[in-house]
């Protein structure tokens, strides 16, 4: 039995690259070895490596004049890294701090650099998204980082902002599900372990006239420079992200690719949202309806006892995950592009049927 | 047809813990998802995250005032984040570089903090390794870097330098598999893609006093205290090498622990070098015998042509990751601890098969 697997991440992958990875993960394409314990250099995984290179860039419509790198560490190294390479002494950067994230980048970034808020949604208790006029940017800021969707707070940044200032955007939880306007950015990464692959790495992706300009005092792991040089090759690459995640951006270009994720995910959040808006006030979406993150819908009962029954039922009929994140309580349930349509629907019944059974109580 | 592999990293890994993954990899331990689809909050995820700590403290006979991290990122982060952590401005530190890899410590960690080489084995060709007296270390120095085993020189340091400094050690490529005297290190660190998992981490051992007087003017992931004071949870680990380390790990103790498998390497590693030492200059090793290294057997034949041919008809006949690595040439045959005493006896019933035929072309 399959479960309805809504977590934040890690969360579910798609169940054909799961069989495809366990039939061939004692013995790779015919080499006697699995790919874990293949070499880096070796011919079978180079073809791994260079396919899912191509696709990450093929997937995102990344244009030419980017490199696509892949760095363990996740989006938290981002967030450090992102400072320590584009901020030269003299130099300083934006950040809007729309919820967790925002939050944790600014904090991340700042031994590393001159960084400040220019946007802090605390007066709503991070449940909108600034407009770009709300934005105080600094105009020689360096770049202005923004956060595309807070995880946990259940909101996404609809338009990114035009400001005359590069963006970096950390897109961790809506990741290649949305298509990008590559021209407002000279940076993007996202762990990968919510759309594409196991825990264990960034994709980033960064304008290669951004990185000619990066400092390069820097250690050699800790250098973008160094990971485009070398192809991400540079050291011995976390080699089963990669292989899970080339598989898992095959089938997303087959699907369709950002374009049809992105309606795909839009759809998905939109049954919930609708079985929230039409319950009379027995589920509450805590965040502003125009931001109303695709990703993760975040929702709240009438108590907190209720809440705790709903997902204790719910996990009973095998749909895990449902918890709020710890700081801010409550419910959520991420759609992220591997979660079939038919485990929102057996949701969205659940929901229904829950309210019916206790809207009196 | 499971191939006998000789590669230096990654390289063989136990076939019944592969094949266990194998069987639980779509659905572990009855949750209805892959391990890697799990939340790193649950319960379940939890549950082997807390025994891969044990047995990575148990297996590594380590005192209680050490912590053990789980770390993305490989050596290669290491390097930078040892002085990043451990060197404060006014502070210096040596390395010796005994080879490639030593000097890539040395290299990285220059930029983040004041670093000198305290000793050079550029004079014999990175063949030997100092005596304690040879090492030109600066009394004051905070630390003393090390690496216990040259991957592409084949050298092993035999026993670690007690000269009053606290030493910090690149174990990468005998990483437990030799008694540690941790009187003598305030950190030792290792990439896990050799004896003990996929690539994807490093696991880092430090004196918790080190740490205490470690910086903390840097972004959490690249802070020592941040992965110890969230037991290496602060953001999504990399769950499947932590996993697939557990059951290595556990396999490990079951043979008897880093006493026996130091004994195992020594004696895969006696079998090569003994084939070597009576094949009347057929082959030869480039290296002092005295510090041998028992995980990379390092050789070289009459000429390269006869190298090739040599790597050619081995790989034909299923011994793979033989030829040497790029920078120095030859062959080498590494023996790291999953790898078979059967496949070494392929391998020397081999070479003295190889040599009769073509000793007097």
């Amino acid at each position: 039995m399959r479960a309805h697997n809504f977590g934040a991440g890690p969360c579910t992958l798609p169940l054909d690259v799961l069989e495809e990875v366990r039939s061939e993960f004692v013995d790779f394409a015919g080499t006697g070895m699995s790919l874990i314990e293949l070499s880096h250099r070796s011919a079978e995984y180079e073809a791994v490596h260079e396919e899912a290179l191509a696709l990450a860039r093929e997937v995102a419509q990344l244009p030419d004049d980017f490199e696509v790198l892949f760095i363990q560490g996740g989006a938290t190294l981002q967030f450090a890294m992102v400072a320590l390479n584009l901020l030269h002494p003299e130099e300083e950067a934006g950040y809007v701090v729309s919820g967790s994230w925002g939050a944790r980048a600014l904090e991340d970034a700042s031994p590393h650099g001159r960084v400040y808020s220019a946007w802090d949604g605390k007066e709503s208790q991070y449940t909108t998204m600034p407009t770009a006029g709300e934005i105080a940017l600094k105009s020689n800021s360096r770049y202005l980082h923004v956060t595309s969707n807070e995880t946990i707070g259940g909101i996404r940044m609809v338009e990114f902002p035009d400001l005359g200032v590069p963006l970096v955007g950390d897109m961790s939880s809506d990741f290649l599900s949305r298509p990008i306007d590559w021209r407002l950015f000279d940076l993007v990464y996202g762990g990968v372990q919510k759309n594409l692959a196991p825990a264990g790495m960034a994709v980033v992706y960064v304008r290669k006239a951004a990185l000619e300009n990066a400092r390069t005092d820097l250690g050699s792991f800790l250098r973008y420079h160094w990971h485009a040089e070398t192809k991400s090759l540079g050291h011995t690459p976390p080699m089963f992200p990669i292989y899970l995640m080339g598989k898992v951006l095959r089938l997303m270009q087959a699907r369709g690719g950002v374009e049809a994720l992105a309606e795909e995910s839009a759809a998905k959040a939109a049954v919930i949202y609708n079985v929230i808006d039409v319950s009379d006030g027995f589920y509450r979406s805590p965040v502003e309806p125009s931001v109303r993150s695709h990703m993760n819908v975040v929702f709240r009962l009438l108590d907190e006892a209720l809440e705790e029954q709903f997902v204790k039922e719910a996990t009973a009929a095998d749909m895990i995950g449902l918890k709020g994140h710890r700081s801010v309580g409550g419910c959520r349930a991420s759609v992220y592009a591997a979660l079939a349509f038919e485990s929102v629907e057996v949701l969205a019944a659940f929901m229904v049927d829950f309210a019916g059974r206790n809207r009196s109580s």
